[in-house]
């Protein structure tokens, strides 16, 4: 795709270019989206998993807000944060493989299992420590599925 | 605050540090969890003010989920992600304004108006152009109160 444009440049000169280089600015802002999705959930998720591990005192209201806060993202339709052509190998600065948009109705499966781990952690998390960390372990691993079939490893 | 670290690391030795760089982390970690929820915004509202301004081309279903979600983001309980600490007198890469901690009730106030007009504008965004473009002001309206109040300009 990069070097389609770089071709286009040459061909056309750069007054043509506005439309691909808009949609490029397009594909970014989708992949910031998404990046900044997934780091709410870590954020929320971290204080849940800290918690879990005793790194944190666990505190019902601080517990309840991180989970509710989860549900809430896990809800949100993320479809438009995964436009074709921004996957890694077409593009830099994601790790999203081309598989996932060989695979979308897997992907959906995967984020309904996140959002219903999400909603199960949203009722368990005010109930006590040993309900959060029962609710925990399905969490993280529902969040890992998706990872390990989608996301490249870290270089 | 910055000094009152440089102080410590200064009559204290590194080995010392710990707790306050862990603090910084935490701080920066939340700052960037604002900023997230703050780009999530954007990017669903972007969507909806291009195809107000004539733009994009208006699609009810993708109005409808853009406004969804903003509905969704603007429900997400955001207090944890404004640590003390965390304004932009006191740390740099936020324009925080301190003033946002003075008045944490008119915070509240200037949110929940946030979420009303997302509100409105998720029960309008599919009913057509004309329903979303009645929407679209106010909702604008209820972000720029609370940047005007406690954001600073851009250099």
């Amino acid at each position: 795709m990069r070097l389609f444009f770089r071709l286009c440049a040459f061909a056309l000169g750069a007054a043509a270019m506005t439309a691909p280089v808009l949609a490029q600015d397009a594909i970014r802002n989708a992949i910031t989206a998404r990046q900044s999705l997934m780091h709410l959930y870590a954020f929320n998720l971290g204080q849940l998993g800290a918690m879990a591990k005793g790194e944190m005192a666990y505190d019902a209201e601080t517990a309840s807000v991180a989970a509710g806060n989860l549900a809430r993202l896990t809800s949100i339709k993320a479809g438009p944060m995964f436009p074709p052509g921004s996957d890694n190998a077409t593009i830099d600065k994601t790790r999203a493989l081309p598989a996932l948009w060989q695979n979308l109705p897997d992907v959906g499966v995967k984020q309904a299992a996140v959002a219903k781990a999400a909603a199960a952690m949203e009722a368990a998390a005010g109930d006590g420590l040993p309900a959060l960390q029962a609710a925990i372990g399905p969490l993280g691993q529902a969040c890992g599925a998706c990872h390990k079939a989608y996301r490249a490893p870290e270089d």
